[in-house]
């Protein structure tokens, strides 16, 4: 690590606007080594004095730094409202840190990025864990010199690295929030990414992954996939109580029309397919295909009963893709963790999202146990 | 109709063998007519004199007339040991006939089939609603000269067309069981359907459908279909209780293997590739997608309320595809419908196929209505 504070130079201002670290080689899990790593960044609120204030964001699996408006992005973030002046996570007393994952598009290196020889990594980029998403998290602390979190947070894939912050890291983080995640991937959530990833690399334009720059991309799959996880991100109630079965607009089914949640869904995955390239999507997939925070542990009762971290664990009562036993799971195991607290939604594993007011209450929690512990 | 009786000779013999039964032109709802349509039959047990004892069992999306074994096939069916001497459907008192739908690909007339012309159907083949599979299977009754069925049985898609049967043509009904389904296509079924249906025609060896006799087949997309059709199918947590996060075998997921539960898919969908149309699956997806007892008929509640067939309307209590409420609504819409029968399971939708002893007792039920009923 460097000298405390020394680092601090290198992140961009405080008003959100996206700036990028370079963190040097990270040392992955299966003994692969990623060279010139960088990892975009954005920052929003005041370093204290003493650096002591600093909340990371963790993003799930098709989010990234963007979590609330910016200077140079005035585009609604994932997570808008929960940071900001007088916000759950309140700019005026907290430093919020969000990055991109390691392997992610968004600015930070990955399978679209360029490797040092000057051509995409595409296939060539090593496969990744959780694990190694926060190792390079942490790289990028100690390039700034921030030794300890105040408390890290996030949700689904974010909350697997939350998850891995508190285990690996317990002595650099003073609370958390895990939301609408378990301790490992369940069989049905491998089975569907898997699905997933199979029907990205079965579209031909798919190239063994190496289509970067060549003018084809497997926009087809992606999308495809992006239908396949919306429809595990949303509940059967809430999806019948908004379409039902009728047609879009005016368009008819018997004569080549769309129904209406089909053109939802066809939209979702339009929107996705502009912004999101289809190798990270398989790459992140399998990364959380491997989440397993017992792995190398003793399994994960050992692992949970090993950090003492305090927290605050999260589920949505209707998700499909996390139950709720699996975050009852966790805030059993977890000594840090009062109970579970559950988010009352019809959005199902979305309302990690949706539910504004719920995920508020959450994170005020986390930040009075930062407080607490700072 | 023929007069009462003229056409049984028509039937396969009593022994469960395949026979192929000709019904002339079928004309469909959408104003189409398929000409010179056959239906797949097959019968275990003999008929009444008075002809007062058929069965007619229904089968789902892929499943087929092969209810049980049969003297020229010993694979076991998919309702093994509902129907047999001194089973739930006891063939030394009923008749059981068993079609392939029409537009299917198990003997029936369908996109796989040649049209007039001495080509395949393909493309070509008309879009089906599951009111025409069951104006086909009436048509075969007219054929036969058999009047009136002393049961009509099935789930999930075979309950659609039990729904049909009874809504349509309640004085041919004496009694029913509706199992695992409800009374129109939900927003969830058309969503997760009309993927399915796109990642097939995305296939390249689609061709627009008409890939019969060109040696290639949308096989792949096939395969992806089934293994996002059999998560819904299944639950969260039988499919964790078997699988969890485990590896296949000694393959390893960090070296290119596979996990456990991707290998249960991929087999399951190499079975199905096996034995199944893409173009048939993509067809019936799309019949179900039309499905809505409601349609033309004043809505669902009105259209539940204008049949008195008694009947049993079942569902599985952890079926995420066509949850328990759907089936509710039936219950309590059926004049003819004592009350909601709940089959335990964990194993989701497909427990209408695998809850024997349960199933059975629902067949028991059925058949002394239609005792009491002929």
């Amino acid at each position: 690590m460097a000298r405390p504070g020394t680092g601090v130079a290198l992140l961009p201002p405080p008003d959100g606007r996206l700036g990028v670290v370079a963190i040097g080689e990270v040392a992955l899990e299966n003994g692969a080594v990623v060279p010139d790593v960088r990892l975009a960044v954005q920052r929003w609120g005041e370093l204290s004095p003493t650096l002591d204030n600093v909340v990371l964001v963790e993003h799930a699996l098709t989010g990234d730094s963007h979590v609330i408006t910016s200077a140079d992005n005035a585009q609604p973030g994932w997570w808008e409202g929960m940071v900001g002046p007088g916000a759950p996570i309140d700019t005026d007393e907290w430093c919020v840190i969000a990055t991109n994952v390691l392997g992610g598009c968004k600015g930070s290196t990955g399978p679209s990025t360029l490797a040092p020889d000057g051509k995409p990594w595409g296939a060539r980029f090593p496969e990744l864990t959780i694990r190694d998403q926060v190792t390079a998290e942490a790289q990028l602390l100690d390039v700034l010199g921030i030794e300890r979190l105040a408390s890290v947070v996030g949700g689904s894939m974010g909350g697997m690295r939350v998850l891995e912050w508190m285990i690996d890291k317990p002595e650099r983080v003073s609370a958390a929030l895990v939301l609408a995640v378990g301790a490992r991937a369940t069989a049905d959530q491998i089975g569907t990414q898997t699905t997933q990833m199979a029907v990205i690399t079965a579209d031909p334009d798919w190239q063994g992954g190496d289509y970067h720059g060549t003018g084809r991309a497997p926009t087809t799959g992606m999308g495809l996939a992006r239908r396949i996880a919306h429809l595990t991100y949303r509940t059967e109630g809430e999806l019948d109580h908004r379409f039902t079965n009728r047609p879009q607009g005016d368009e008819d089914p018997w004569q080549g029309g769309r129904y209406a949640v089909q053109s939802y869904l066809e939209h979702q995955a339009e929107k996705l397919v502009q912004r999101f390239d289809p190798a990270t999507y398989v790459l992140l997939s399998e990364a959380m295909n491997r989440h397993d925070i017992g792995r190398g542990r003793g399994g994960v009762a050992a692992a949970l009963a090993s950090t003492r971290v305090p927290c605050v664990v999260g589920g949505v009562d209707s998700d499909r893709l996390y139950p709720l036993h699996t975050q009852a799971e966790l805030a059993e195991g977890l000594p840090g963790c009062a109970g579970l607290e559950i988010v009352h939604s019809r959005d199902g594993h979305d309302g990690f999202l949706t539910e504004a007011a719920a995920v508020a209450k959450l994170l005020t929690e986390t930040m009075r146990l930062a407080r607490e512990n700072r």
